[in-house]
């Protein structure tokens, strides 16, 4: 259809999954290549998912998507994040930032984005979240980004944003799920720690992977060098697949992801 | 000492252990450059052992460590490994290759290798792990390498060869212990996949981690194309780990090791 | 076309080159999937091909490519490819080995691949180099693969192969072009070293890089050291280039590669 | 020494250089493990170098070194260094950023750092190098660091910081030195790009090297992919290289490094 139209075809990628029998597909167009616009595209190409029964997205790369970050003590991927989105490398409409702590309200103001501080106490904890939902909710926000966010979120709030809650977390999954993974690769002695970004889904850390990376590391490290170096890896993996989810380069395969980067 | 008699310190490595308070310390010294032979050394060296506590191993380089190797079906460990023996990148004295199964005897016999076959079914296995006791004690091995050896050792053999058996396990430990890594791997959609050397101990896949490393992967890699790929990581991080214990260069601490490569 | 005929594309990529305006596209299908054979495809194909005016190549998989390997004193990455050929992990028609030494014989015989020595001193190159070409020319072999042949191609010969001689060159390119490249990147003291797959062409170490890769290596690797390293990387990155090769998963662009891997 | 005092050394390190028959060492000692001061350590192991001919530095890590940046437009390299000074990843006493531009201004106020906007115009070079020079003599500086700096530094300025000047080059050298080498990687169609942390001399982009790394890249990465996805690890490899500086596991071996990392 699009060779039909000449269209610009920028990138084009497929995927057949042998085991489910489906058939997974991107592309991206130049608006300009086409003689319509994306309703118009919508329109025509409605009858054609249909014919094929396919499930579709359409979106126009110019419409930034609408993100909300939470995080806890922790800054650091907050701060890279900020970083992409000041300098123009990440494009997205960065809404507001919500903390259940105050240390990252300085670095926030300074960048002109509302900071939401959400107390949230072992007992405050369903108060907290349905206070953060309204704040998402007045942001219109349709993406989530847990940037070393601290508290377990519930069913309720994943099950609202299906794969739109990017979580990461500092291991290599499913290596050392839960609490204090670095201690625990510590212990165990492996000589790579990794970290990893998934969508969170209300089964905690075993969420569809979108992304990993590990560093070497040997018997020299402590545990609070494992901590330090893992900062890097966490802001990079999780600033890669951001930038996937961003650009619509991820595709659900029942608890797998399609990413055609 | 060395610095007393004015020897020539190829390499030193040390390494404190604030958990454990242990110090860790290796050594590898130009034997022409002292003036005096190994059993010497040995005798002048005792009694500062003794005065300061220390647990050691004075090993004579030019002495080639005796190996049997272990191998079912799979044989491109082996493969690699007679590749790297025959042409002297590895030194040691190959004293025979074991295996379940009869695919290795060809490849092993023209390298003038002797090839025994131990046939294990089911309720044959501890007549089997008898049988190749005896083969390893008549070649006078002290290390034995587990190169894609599909059988689980019994716990009498691991004892008896505390920290000399080398296995390759076919995922990055802890993730996917067990067996069928790469098929759990990819089910559970990682971004990468692994191997990992370590000691055999009683425990299955719980030993003392000598060596890992990992490939990127994606959705595209079916079950069979990480399993092809795998052989590649398997083959380079076995070789780095026997190296590694070659040259004395792996030292216990607890269930973790230090590596000084 | 081959939606048309529901024919199962395995996979399909493509490529848009904005400074040339060129499209590459390479697309996997299965035979059985299509109502008819091969020479029907490519009738059917050819009209669409003058249409959109389409350089392109249709093969049949299970014909293997016809394969020559030349080698010099260093065997490894030739034992290497023997290993995947003989477990069938790569699929070709190995027709023969050509060597200016007498070091592979042995274990090419046991291969039972027919070995040809060809002694090249150094006013002996030309007649060496049509003797080479008769020895290929009678095989009929239409990829050849310099597995650490340590001779310069003369550019007749090379013009008689385009993008169908695969080289190894123990460096990572640009970077030590020329003789002894780990002695240079030793003098120069890099922190990673490398190797790279090209196609030969009659610029020595300038052709169209099809794979590269480089390992980590500090102020304590003395040259020999690099040299017994950089065998690992010389093997898998020759490996990963001919297997993108021999699948037809590399086009030509300009002196560059698209490798749709 | 240590031993005889019983001081616990945390991490211990040498390195013989065959080539150069030179012996390297470095030592770290826990100062309150040592029944003296860092003075009387001074006096008591100066007899000690004298006897073995040593050149040597004892240094108090408790003193932090005092750091001048230099930067141009692009601030990637500066934010990220600022995250990790502000945030106590890495101890520096940071004196002031100097740029030829005003952009990184904001940024730095914000973080109540000195900032010196000094412009260079194409005739102005060698005024700004004396004003630059007059600033960091100021803030008694030893250690610059030349974040994506674009302007090369004047023979006599190199001399007078041997080896404490740490550029970042944004390539893997030796491969693509000087300008442009992003756009010089995509003409020749590498399958890694990669960046280098190194101490400026007088030859540009020919001084020891700290720290390298790279990443994947294909086909499909525009100039401008190159440059964006190079950031990244511009900033990982000055941050780990300016390290290694700060904690003094940097020594210099004629024109290449001993680093202890």
């Amino acid at each position: 259809m699009f060779a039909e139209y000449h269209g610009w075809i920028v990138e084009s990628q497929t995927h057949a999954d042998p085991q489910s029998g489906r058939f997974f597909m991107r592309q991206e167009t130049l608006a300009e290549s086409l003689p319509f616009g994306i309703n118009k595209l919508r329109q025509q190409f409605e009858p054609l998912a249909q014919q094929f029964d396919m499930k579709y997205t359409i979106t126009d790369s110019s419409v930034l998507k609408r993100v909300v970050i939470l995080v806890s003590k922790q800054t650091h991927c907050l701060d890279d994040l900020l970083y992409r989105w000041r300098s123009g490398e990440m494009s997205f409409d960065l809404k507001a930032v919500i903390s259940n702590h105050e240390d990252a309200r300085g670095f926030v103001d300074w960048h002109r984005v509302p900071f939401h501080h959400v107390p949230m106490s072992a007992d405050s904890q369903e108060t907290g979240f349905r206070q953060i939902e309204r704040i998402i909710d007045q942001t219109g926000a349709e993406t989530l980004v847990l940037a070393r966010f601290m508290r377990i979120l519930p069913a309720w709030l994943c099950e609202k944003f299906p794969a739109r809650i990017l979580n990461i977390h500092h291991s290599f999954l499913p290596s050392f799920a839960g609490s204090n993974p670095y201690r625990q690769a510590h212990e165990r002695g492996v000589k790579y720690v990794g970290a990893t970004c998934h969508y969170a889904t209300e089964k905690l850390d075993e969420g569809p992977i979108i992304e990993q990376d590990a560093f070497r590391t040997n018997h020299t490290d402590t545990v609070e060098e494992l901590i330090c170096a893992g900062r890097d890896i966490e802001k990079a993996v999780l600033a890669r697949g951001l930038r996937f989810h961003l650009e619509d380069r991820v595709l659900l395969n029942s608890n797998k992801t399609v990413v055609f980067d």
